[in-house]
């Protein structure tokens, strides 16, 4: 099994029997990650490189160990240092990347479809580490192999999104692969975070904690994305938290056995308290950091299978 | 045949079979990073840093990839965070440098000369990926590439340099490549930026495009270094556009074959428009990028294998 | 003989055993660095992560390098730009990078205490670059490895340690593993740098350099720590030199043979002037920069294999 499409920009590409694909694979590479042996040679001989418009630490640690450990050549290109600001618009630094001939081009930027259009314009297989508002296809992967592990199963799980899902590209590649897993989606969060609208994506949406956790197999809290909402409300954060903040009591709305998930960075008390968040029972969010690597090397690994087909074709 | 000498400090150290000799190994290079098959073993074992005290993201990537498909260990050094910062010196840096033993150290700096300064503290190879206004070697010899390629030859070519020759260091090394190459090289520019005193050089100097592009088989265009400008006669872009500014009126004054170069990243509007930037059948500019990994693998090529017969012979 | 601890958290933890395993064999490396065959693959496979919670290029680089000659995958995390921007906590940087699963984890960080915390959360193998002003002990033992290699011995040595011991973690783990080893120790420096209450570490404590330096075998001068330096007295640059900084005339008061240290960044003519600090006959001010990258593949080495073992024991 391999994936239909060149690249990997966002969920919404995906087939069911790609998604599976990815996390099976990604299965394979998380226990090889736990044991002494963690090198692979997929990549062995193919350039990566990641370009990262916006900071995240995490997110480009994790592509790049993912990379290193498949034996790939890995290169960060810090952009905010870079010609940008000598007035180069995006185009061109697609074209001069693409020119020096990578094979996996890893990019974070902070416009939605941005990654999608500088796709159109490399040779290389793109893969989207989150744009703007629109998708992190990866982060939502992580998210459903953390899931299928607990839960061995995606379809027919209720799983409850909390927070603010209205500036959250996590949110919306969750959404898009839950719904496509045959998973039941709940939005929950206030009315500025959780507009009505995301009912049109096929999810239920509730502005009320108890009413949203009733009864979910898995409790996944957002970022409270402070640096993109511009102008609109901003809850303080104790009031935040008293309403949409997880804690043991909320969290006894759910299942008994519900997971609880976040992204990271935890804004802990905000989002969600300590207790909660480091109770070995419920809480899977390192789990979903170590996910995260595999997942990556399985992307990675199955675009670089198409690329060599591609160019085995060629010859 | 290998280098004379142990560093790439200039063009002006260069022999024209020394040129000819990076240009072969060089369209070798070009062809296998066209090709899958990424991978040389020139470089294992050898451990090459990156010491930017000037920031290129594109340069730096370029000698980055080079040296880790060549199989090198590859090590940047962001020298602006560094211990200059507390007051240490450029000799006193080397010296720590070289106390680490590289074997290739690739460096940008601010100061014309201050790479052949450092050079001669060092016991490895020193690259200079460009010094102030002085040299950048490598971007004159993947500008020669570039030529060789469309015009099969250098020698008794004309080329048109055009723009701010006098803050610029890709200026500077092209005129000595082109000239030891015996090639013709034109200057053409505003009195400000192109001083009578290049005739020196061995080059023609004209203020008019119209007689600068006349009969050209390449059209060099440079970037603005308003950075590199103190003070001095700053034009404002919609002039400077106008009468320096490359277009297709103005090129039709070249040869009809003429192709169209700048070293990057491009002032749209400014010294090009997009339309002759973007002319698939003229433009070469996306090639010089390519070809500015294939030199840099080459350069570092040779004097590795310097390296290893000067080390053969100590022993 | 193998370390006995997992990690490398500070010299108090070491026996003189332990010390000398890691001398002899970063002796090995030392000769390996010096020769073209800089390859070994005492890391091949695993994973080394450089968190930086300060900026140290040289120590940075040094590290990397080792790795990197270790056939180590390495990542560095630039921390400053990272998560705990977003208000990430130190500990959930830790467990986020845990799952990861890295094997070697290299952590600067301003404050004493904080890389001991972090071993205590992660399941790697963790070394100490320099927590606050508690320990580098990879510092110490570089100086160790240099002074050996000049004097034959450590055990009844005389070093003078000289400058602003108080605010210094590169003294402080000298101080403890040349007390371990049976050299004697002399701390000179003025009363606010050099605080009477160092003499509960078994140390000499004087405030003339003219006492201190009387039959030192070895005189090592610190960097002064001006942003360390919080509030207190901050003595004029020439009046320190006047009263604490090494020239020949001081000098001449240690052995004739003495040896000159400095861990680096110098202030040439505040701690030290630049005819001793150049001196080829007494500094050996580079050859620790050299033996800094030795003793750092001494140590991974040594605690990968104990990584290795505990792997297996599992098994």
């Amino acid at each position: 099994m391999t994936l239909r499409a060149k690249h990997l920009l966002g969920i919404a590409h995906l087939a069911p029997d790609e998604i599976t694909a990815i996390l099976d694979l990604a299965e394979h590479y998380a226990a090889m990650n736990r044991s002494g042996e963690k090198h692979g040679e997929a990549l062995r001989g193919l350039t990566q490189v990641n370009m990262f418009f916006e900071n995240s630490t995490r997110t480009q640690a994790s592509f790049e160990l993912a990379g290193k450990r498949l034996g790939a050549d890995v290169m960060n290109m810090a952009m905010q240092a870079s010609s940008i600001k000598k007035g180069e618009t995006l185009l061109d630094t697609a074209l001069t990347l693409n020119a020096m001939h990578p094979d996996l081009l890893v990019v974070r930027h902070p416009h939605s479809g941005a990654v999608d259009l500088l796709a159109q314009k490399v040779n290389c297989a793109v893969l989207n580490a989150g744009d703007g508002r629109h998708e992190h296809p990866t982060q939502a992967l992580l998210d459903a192999l953390t899931i299928r592990r607990h839960k061995g199963r995606l379809h027919r799980l209720t799983v409850a999104i909390c927070g603010d899902v209205a500036h959250s590209r996590v949110a919306r590649s969750n959404i898009l692969l839950l719904n496509r897993m045959e998973a039941r989606v709940r939005l929950v969060g206030p009315p500025t975070l959780v507009p009505s609208a995301f009912r049109d994506l096929g999810c239920e949406v509730t502005h009320d904690m108890a009413e949203g956790l009733k009864d979910a197999d898995v409790v996944m809290m957002l970022r409270l994305q402070r640096e993109r909402m511009d102008g609109g409300f901003i809850p303080s954060e104790r009031e935040y938290f008293h309403r949409y903040g997880l804690d043991a009591e909320k969290l006894s709305l759910a299942r008994p056995d519900a997971i609880v998930m976040h992204p990271g960075p935890m804004n802990r008390g905000v989002e969600i308290d300590s207790a909660t968040a480091d109770d070995p029972s419920r809480s899977v969010i390192t789990e979903q950091v170590e996910m995260g690597v595999a997942v990556r090397m399985a992307a990675m690994d199955l675009l670089a299978q198409n690329l060599k087909a591609e160019r085995a074709a060629c010859v």
